[in-house]
């Protein structure tokens, strides 16, 4: 029986726990079953804590109930702080770092009943070294990054939850090239305190799960929105096709897919039409990558003047061309994207939401790195609330998502529509797929 | 001579420094010379590092210029980071705690030169619950908080800058209440990076100096703005006085000065009018307060969950207060505030920069706390650069300030106006303070 558990989606999970018809115990030792069968091909985790997980679940199992994540085993992402497991930030600087405080979402997670069972691999910095975590669909390919073990570990079944974090595309693309859903909340509804910083006006804390009310449940706890327990929707959503004017770079996969998803929506009953794309837009992806450049300088100053050393050549080239650029240039660069931003504000009087590419396409090989944010850089410089949710499939046999945007601090409504189209995109594919919502395993 | 050393401002020591006429060890050995004769009094530190802030400074005489900040010593407020000295967030939870880095704001300091010597004394994760710092100019008041340390440090002259920040009135208040020059920043400017946080949409990182070009030179290299090294302004400012809808919660002194700056810049050649309050600015107080409120209780999770028992009940208050505010009550919060902060955005193409009260009036007495931020609320929450700018005297002898508020992001013109009307307001005023910008020494 137990090797079945660790496939139970979170929100099943957290069903059966409430009424006792599951323990944690037998969930979190089915997750360490599948880990210790997976875990040498994918290198999902940095760090793992058995013993302490177990006694943890059996005082849960032995008292009252503790919230709406009790008994729930998750992964979090090696850039949030944890008080009982080191915390390196995927950086030799931190190889011997022990924080002594729980980052905020962790808190809240455990507080609701969450088991911490490890932490998972991020890029350095949660930039673009890479890791050693593998694609669970195809251990050949990335998972990308860089909440790289976050999303691999949910796609793999090793746990229903984990936290990640989003600064480019660091959540969106992973869970699109995995298989899963990620989760980036509106800018700043979920505390990053305890979170390593990067680019204060960008990072953004969210997750990954395996379905879209699976990662509401967790919002629901970290965001303190008991609405997103309940993701009932029942009108038909406005929504806007956001070709993208990185168009060019997306493959056939991912043109499909976009494809396939307007008019499967749009038989379903959506209002589904294009949205004509400003040209200014072509300067978003630049524009965000300045602003990152600045800010992870001044963020990562520490790093970068008293440990230079120890930074891979691919983040010493973003901070130095990031130091490059001056106080005056930085303002002109938040101006250009504030006018932008509120520009797109006002799509959502027309639109319920957008759905946009989620990644160029299915992940790329692990050797060319962890692929490239390009599809959604614009979306967080906006702050704006996105899901990437998995359907198609590539040429490869990976997964390929699609990206659907939300209005700002809408997230409760954008979540239920995220799951409406979920819904209808799953019940359309191939049925090679399977209809769970779950690829096959590798 | 090294005994009036001590006085010096930074801009005057930095260029004295960098012309090799002072060397950084006098500097720093006249600084711990006048902590050793006052610290007893004050009590402005919670850690001290003459041995190795010596080392650092012999090696700086020895070396090459480093940068702007080449020898000057600093103090950093207790919520900053620091790889070289505990870092308490003024809190017992944090007894032991030692930071494996510094904050970037500190590392930017660190690399430009500067000599940290110590920590300063913060309140309890910058709130209310008081440390143990009194007012340089009369040790039975406050020097207000939570930058207490900070500011009265640079008002006793132990050293020439020191760093803070602000979420509600934490570098304002003290700057008013200890008669020096406080700089809060556009929110965001200054990287929080390593900074403990409090509220995400309010924390603002800034510090003290005394007079408006020595906060400027720092500012200049925290914020990568060359141009703040130039305050060169030669036009008539457009002031807005804006009295504020706390009115009724000022005390004489603050009401005299309020009027006094108003006759004086008028006198001067600036274009002052009053500002007509809106309506619902009596609203701004209490949704900043619910505003930090909720997001300390998110910040602060961990302790509040698993260290309330060592919590105060100041604190406790507040974040038990945010604790019951969920996300739809806080999303329309910070809808609210956004609609008030378009609106004050608009005055600027009116006014050059605004003037308000800083604080109610001078410091209350040690025992009664740190004083009232209300008069600061709003403006972090509108996230403008803000200065608070000592030159009147209230009836107990001590120090009343007075706020000029810019635009946002116009840090640069902030900054110059201010050192333009601190000068008017610093030549118009009683003889018996002083020329220099500085009080008598107590």
């Amino acid at each position: 029986m137990s090797t079945a558990l660790n496939r139970l989606g979170a929100l099943e999970a957290a069903h059966k726990l409430q009424r006792r018809e599951l323990t944690a115990v037998q969930l979190v030792r089915a997750c360490f079953a599948r880990i210790e069968q997976r875990e040498n091909t994918i290198h999902a985790w940095t760090a793992l804590q058995k013993q302490a997980a177990l006694e943890h679940a059996e005082a849960l199992d032995q008292g009252a109930l503790r919230g709406l994540l009790h008994g729930l085993p998750i992964g979090v992402k090696d850039l949030f702080d944890t008080v009982d497991l080191p915390t390196r930030y995927g950086s030799a600087i931190y190889e011997r770092h022990q924080p002594g405080l729980d980052a905020a979402a962790v808190a809240l997670c455990r507080h609701a009943g969450a088991v911490v069972i490890g932490k998972t691999v991020t890029t350095e910095f949660a930039t673009y070294q890479a890791g050693p975590t593998r694609n669970p669909r195809n251990a050949a390919y990335t998972p990308g990054g860089s909440s790289s073990g976050s999303a691999a570990a949910v796609a793999d079944d090793m746990v229903p939850f984990a936290l990640g974090s989003q600064t480019a595309g660091s959540i969106i693309r992973p869970a699109s090239y995995c298989g899963i859903v990620g989760y980036k909340p509106t800018f700043g509804a979920i505390s990053r305190a305890g979170v390593k910083s990067l680019a204060e006006s960008l990072d953004t804390v969210g997750g990954f799960a395996r379905s879209v009310p699976d990662v509401a449940l967790f919002a629901s706890v970290l965001m303190r929105d008991p609405r997103l327990l309940n993701l009932a929707y029942d009108a038909k959503p406005r929504i806007g096709m956001y070709r993208s004017l990185q168009w060019r770079h997306a493959q056939a996969e991912t043109k499909e897919a976009f494809a396939q998803a307007a008019a499967t929506l749009s038989r379903a009953g959506a209002h589904v039409e294009e949205v004509p794309l400003p040209p200014e837009h072509c300067l978003l992806v630049q524009l965000h990558a300045d602003i990152m450049a600045f800010e992870s300088s001044q963020a990562l100053a520490y790093e970068r003047l008293e440990h230079a050393a120890q930074l891979s050549p691919k983040i010493q080239a973003i901070l130095e061309a990031g130091a490059r650029i001056c106080a005056e240039e930085h303002i002109a660069n938040l101006a250009r994207a504030a006018e932008s931003r509120a520009r797109v504000d006002g799509w959502f009087d027309k639109y319920d939401v957008l759905l946009a590419p989620a990644a160029s396409g299915e992940a790329p090989f692990a050797d060319l790195g962890t692929g490239d944010p390009q599809f959604s850089r614009a979306w967080t410089l906006f702050g704006l609330p996105c899901l990437s949710l998995p359907f198609a499939t590539g040429p490869q046999g990976l997964p390929v998502g699609l990206q659907l945007i939300g209005k700002r601090h809408d997230d409760h409504r954008t979540l239920a529509i995220a799951a409406w189209v979920h819904e209808r995109l799953l019940a359309a594919r191939e049925p090679d797929i399977g209809a769970s919502g779950m690829w096959p395993r590798g």
